[in-house]
């Protein structure tokens, strides 16, 4: 019998009780999933960084940490943290994630809020957009998530072009890598999609210098990590008429203030981090395949580098 | 040396001199492009029904009216057209198509226009959408241009359900035929897009039995024809809550009177016939070929049915 320690908000426990342990169940996994019990006796966290465990120390026999998030920057750091911890990588998460980057790109190529915005009568047929063969679309960050993101946009015959830190081969993305990789991703890029962990090397990694290598008029996508942008930037940019648009899910601070200058820009779309969310049915499905693994003594899957900080 | 007649509007010719000649050059088609050919001498016509050529009884030796246009429902019953007619299946109209119809797809799946038209500060991040799979799309019309859509939103994750008048079997989309399959194909749908060529039988197709029969709060995307649909019964739909919204790229007159009540309701979109346009160098390409397979006595392709009407 496995103790497996639930150690999130007292929402996400209403959420995700029911559907982890009827995966155990349909797993064979013999597990006793609980918010108390006594650290020595654990044998996996399951984690957000909102609950309550912040000091891994007294976790003597954990054998990983199992994350409920994409994204690990909050915790990565921990130096308490020395148990094996593990990203989520939910194929509902990759779903959301591909169907909200696919609409977005889609509606900035296609002109899309000219319509919907201004039902005034007049017949506008003279504006027709490129087909996207002739729309480049960049992709920084080609993980799990940015390789998804690009095999859909390829499909609907965008030209498309992948960013990584180091060196990537992914079937119809064009991959580049390291710093001058970076210039040549960026360089006539006519959409750019921010797809990157947050680390200290991504920080700001779209700045004045390397927003002016798109194409004029580009249309900025950050599905990503807030700090991936550097705000006064983008907003200088879109004034001064480089980018066209920034259409932005994630902030440095969440919720985003009501009195943030993006909220009022007319060429800035918020959207409040739902680009993808975690389906409590999906991601206890892919923890307890991956609790599995470790019991049968395999390496975990989507565990995290913390030299690379993801 | 063919005789080629031009018939269609002057800024049409404008838009396909060059590109024809170019694909005849490089098809090695020995070809004289003109707008005033003897009616005797034609060999083909190239043909939009806004041209000159309205009776076709003197082009004693034409083999053939190639159409500019997918659409033939404006000349199909011209009693003078006694040659093969061809429509004109382009593959960038049917890229332009795909993209058109992904992209209002999304839009609606994923609510886009309420963060479009509402930055108002809020961070309204408890509205989630279901994932693609969990929200059923139905094509009427599953032709080139049906059928390519279906296989694009197949591959984000939607259920496709496709009908047509006769039976058809096409990977990755539930096919149905027949009146008894309008009903199954409807039933439950909560995105249904129109893509049927416009026929006595089709006309009026979406009515307030037919649309009384998908999930409600579906959504209507019509970039087919605009007899397709019973308009006041649209709008009734809309505003019982049947139908969510409407986006809407064709009408029974174009461009749209200001006055008409789609322009005004704020859950209809108008978009005035851009969903495809034809790019006159890939349509320039598929004219020559047909007119090659002509020459080589092969069948034409896409060659109208007119006891079909398309």
């Amino acid at each position: 019998m496995l103790n497996i320690l639930f150690s999130a908000k007292p929402a996400a426990w209403d959420e995700y009780e029911k559907p982890l342990n009827a995966a155990f169940k349909a797993a064979g996994l013999q597990a006793n999933l609980s918010r108390d019990h006594a650290p020595e006796d654990v044998d996996y966290i399951i984690f957000t960084p909102s609950g309550p465990v912040k000091d891994f120390t007294p976790f003597t026999k954990t054998k990983a940490v199992m994350g409920l998030w994409a994204g690990v920057e909050t915790i990565v750091d921990n130096p308490t943290l020395t148990q094996p911890l593990c990203r989520l990588v939910d194929e509902s998460l990759t779903a959301g994630m591909v169907e909200w980057v696919t609409g977005h790109t889609l509606r900035h190529h296609l002109g899309m809020d000219l319509h919907i915005t201004r039902q005034d009568g007049v017949w506008r047929d003279t504006i027709v957009p490129p087909v996207a063969a002739n729309r480049p679309v960049t992709i920084l960050g080609i993980g799990a998530l940015g390789a998804a993101c690009g095999q859909a946009l390829h499909a609907l015959g965008f030209p498309v072009t992948g960013w990584s830190r180091s060196s990537k081969d992914i079937p119809n993305i064009r991959c580049l890598h390291g710093d001058e990789g970076l210039r040549e991703a960026l360089t006539g890029a006519q959409v750019v999609i921010l797809l990157l962990p947050q680390t200290p090397q991504t920080e700001n990694i779209l700045n004045s210098e390397t927003l002016s290598l798109t194409k004029k008029g580009s249309f900025v996508i950050n599905p990503g990590r807030g700090p991936l942008i550097d705000d006064a930037a983008l907003l200088a940019a879109i004034d001064s008429g480089q980018v066209a648009h920034g259409t932005l899910d994630v902030f440095r601070t969440e919720p985003l203030p009501q009195d943030d200058p993006y909220w009022a820009h007319p060429q800035v779309t918020v959207t409040p981090h739902i680009a993808s969310t975690t389906r409590p049915e999906t991601a206890a499905t892919v923890i307890t395949e991956n609790i599995q693994r470790g019991e049968a003594g395999k390496p975990f899957r989507y565990l995290v580098d913390r030299s690379l900080g993801y």
